[in-house]
């Protein structure tokens, strides 16, 4: 049993935080919203007043946080216990990481992909950065958490891994988007044609799982273009802060961006079909 | 048995015809090229001596050509026998395939996927546009020469299908080349990273079977940048010919044109991280 | 007093052959349409009944037509008299130039720029490729229908300037473009702002005479989004004949493709803050 | 003469510090860099050994500084005398503008064109955001600095303005650089070809300064490719502060990172061009 400090307890972080306390974790949660503090002590666990409170005492600390100004917040404006370990499991920029790494190198990056089906399953996929040591320390935390764990690098290589995974997942809807909105215009049955790419070396999970809700027009989330709008912010960046220049991550951001200005930010990130098709003047 | 005409006896076309030739069948090939007329000798079929011979009295005529320019002449420069089906199996632009069709509307485009190694193996996936009666009689043929046949629309929607899977496969080459890029520029261990997108939503066939060798810098051809570029050229004509803008195929036409400007046109495709690193200042 | 056959007669056409028949020049016409015969007959000249007419005894032929099939069916299908001047005013793509300088190397490209206006009012810009010699033959006709007259270089050489032209005018729309959808989102008011832009390293002529009908949303032709749009199309293909990977000019050729696609194609060029405008949800 | 606190004494600072001087204002500046201060001493103002010296007093503070964390940092670590006027004559993004404004109403963002040149010769173009009435008591001491100052709206306006400017001269440069590729690559005289697109509707004040240094490789800055990459991300920093969705931008941005990463950030930024060649394969 180890005593945890959780901060940030919404979608993703009420449902982990229960798994903590129902594997007999010690936990001390922290969130703006009181229904979420009610919610975790339905769950076994204490509520904090305050972040300093889910601090105190805490051999370890997890954040889930929106972006990086709640995580500076949170983790600059209070004070881990002497050795603890702070894992902060929310998608930010990597620099961020890396500045709390230098003040907190007992710290770990960690951000996950699996969504809030993920989280409630306890089938995340956690990438983490940080030092090898404290990977060790904080696996059987995570293994409570998640089905993939993997231990990618260095203080902020588990946000860069996650922002890469997000600028291909981000450009691989792009694809499939100009691929359906190619093949309808041209009068081709597009479950027909993307059945054969799914066949070949362009064969992608996206279009074995999404194909058929795409063609259909069926964007219910799944992850919003809003939380994917910030995550291709956070792509750019991480290439900025290392010098280098990715000009399709470029568009592809700008067509996320698209969407959520056009209006789709509730709709899961397929949607970017409908940004596509605006552009081509095929509006469904 | 069927008389076959086959013209076009290159990489792809001279193991297509042995396949035809080994299935019972009665072909008569034409190449530019002597070489290949002897290996089509060798395996059993007869030369021509000119594309009107091939033609001449063949059931079923089948091209194999390496563009448009080479279809139209030998199309529109000969008469087929009354009645002859032509099935176009070059990868050309879907004009070209209406065109071809409206002056012989026994036609269809039939192009591949697979490379030379499907065409050894007869396991090509072959995409067909045309009448579904057609369809039903080529079909016998084109199972000899590959695993995956689909009917998927009517003249031209075979090449509008491989021109969307090829501008997939071009976007999903240059998403897989941004990704390392990014991950090996901030000190990510690539393989590591790309891991651990392989297990997730960025999952994809390219990252299955092309992941170490980019990493490794390996880029034997596979299939040849110069013909993907070719192909990025049809996937743009198409969206062009039936009025829709397409921006990510038209960033990765410009990605795979800089490829073989570059000078690697003759590597595979997945030279595409060649470019991205050297926009990044990150030559190898 | 030269014997002219002049093929083309549309709205850029009519206009350059009656200035040559008031220049008195001996001008025989063609053009599919009749009424343009007749026009030319009024204004002076001969209405040919075929091409071949028009061409008959003329010592320069001056062809002003759509795109490169209409020029290549005039040129390819008709024999010009033994030692007769070509000049192809219409804007094509540089391959075609060269390939009827290969069949006519007294030819001269020719296109120009100025549109409507520059034809009524004889005043275009003409950029040609061609020999000197031949250059210097055509100058005293070409005077009589523009004001700036350059001999660029070799044959197509007049035709890779237009394109480049054509890339630049269509890019800097699409820059104006950004610049109000940015200023007016942030609540500043455009006129102000390209006021500012348009006295410092920004300046450009489009910003002078196109600002306020764009901050008006006025976008009477002028230059029509299709014309540009084929010219995107003559871009690409004379980047791709000479391989040089041109990504802004790939992206330029997306956005007035979706111009197109979106419906404004009769609407000015400057209609590309449409595109913008509705990219980014902003719809006025 | 205005009590007037300065601090940022660098390139731009410190000419503009020695025209205030000279303008007869008492200015008591500060820079972390002493030969800074040394060289105010000499050109008759004051040096402070600190920013809350150089405040003490001030009627009106005045910085210059690199980007948004020296300016938060100055402004947010010190406290300005009850009523004084701040102009921050940085180039920031908007956002940080606002909440310099926020806490502190009576301040303005005046960013500036015109660079080292401009600084020196008291002839900025300097667009101002803030109150109608704060605009007023600066114009005397803006009229000081720069020849064309210009309220353009409320506080932010000045950022976006500049902003604005930024991307479309990175994108008019880009354009040059294309329209150079494509003509050398066609075997057109770039001179040639570039005169004619000077004289017509592509016309730029980029094409009248730059066309013979850059066809001429001469990339002596000028404006360096590091602070434009500074101010692309300013651009799009803006756009996404107002959820506008702007693709050019996006793609020049990538092209001006490419220029860093290659290793030309201390060229000036129509050194473009080299990105465009080394795309293009055509180094020089």
């Amino acid at each position: 049993m180890t005593k945890i400090g959780f901060v940030g307890l919404g979608i993703m972080g009420s449902p982990m935080a229960g798994h903590l306390v129902a594997a007999g974790h010690d936990v001390t949660g922290f969130d703006l919203n009181s229904a979420a503090l009610e919610r975790l002590e339905v769950q076994g666990g204490r509520a904090a007043e305050s972040v300093a409170e889910a601090f105190r005492g805490a051999e370890v600390v997890i954040t889930m946080l929106p972006n990086h100004p709640q995580v500076e917040e949170v983790v600059f404006g209070n004070s881990l216990e002497p050795g603890a370990l702070l894992i902060d499991m929310s998608t930010i920029r990597p620099a961020t990481s890396l500045a709390i790494a230098a003040k907190h190198p007992r710290s770990l990056d960690a951000p996950v992909s699996g969504g809030e089906t993920g989280a409630k399953q306890a089938s995340l996929s956690i990438m983490v950065g940080g030092d090898e040591a404290d990977f060790a320390d904080a696996k059987p935390i995570l293994d409570v958490l998640g089905k993939t764990i993997v231990h990618v690098g260095p203080h902020g290589a588990g946000q860069v891994v996650k922002a890469a995974n997000q600028l291909m997942v981000g450009g691989i809807y792009a694809l499939v988007a100009e691929a359906i909105v190619l093949l309808e215009a041209s009068g081709v049955d597009p479950k027909a044609g993307l059945d054969v790419l799914a066949g070949g070396l362009a064969a992608n999970r996206i279009l074995d799982l999404k194909r058929e809700s795409m063609i259909a027009r069926e964007f219910q989330p799944g992850f919003r273009i809003d939380l994917h709008h910030k995550d291709m912010g956070i792509a750019l960046d991480a290439a900025r802060q290392v010098d280098v220049a990715l000009p399709v991550t470029g568009l592809i951001a700008s067509l996320v961006a698209a969407g959520r200005a056009q209006g789709y930010g509730s709709l899961d990130h397929s949607a970017l079909l409908k940004v596509i098709e605006n552009f081509s003047g095929r509006a469904s």
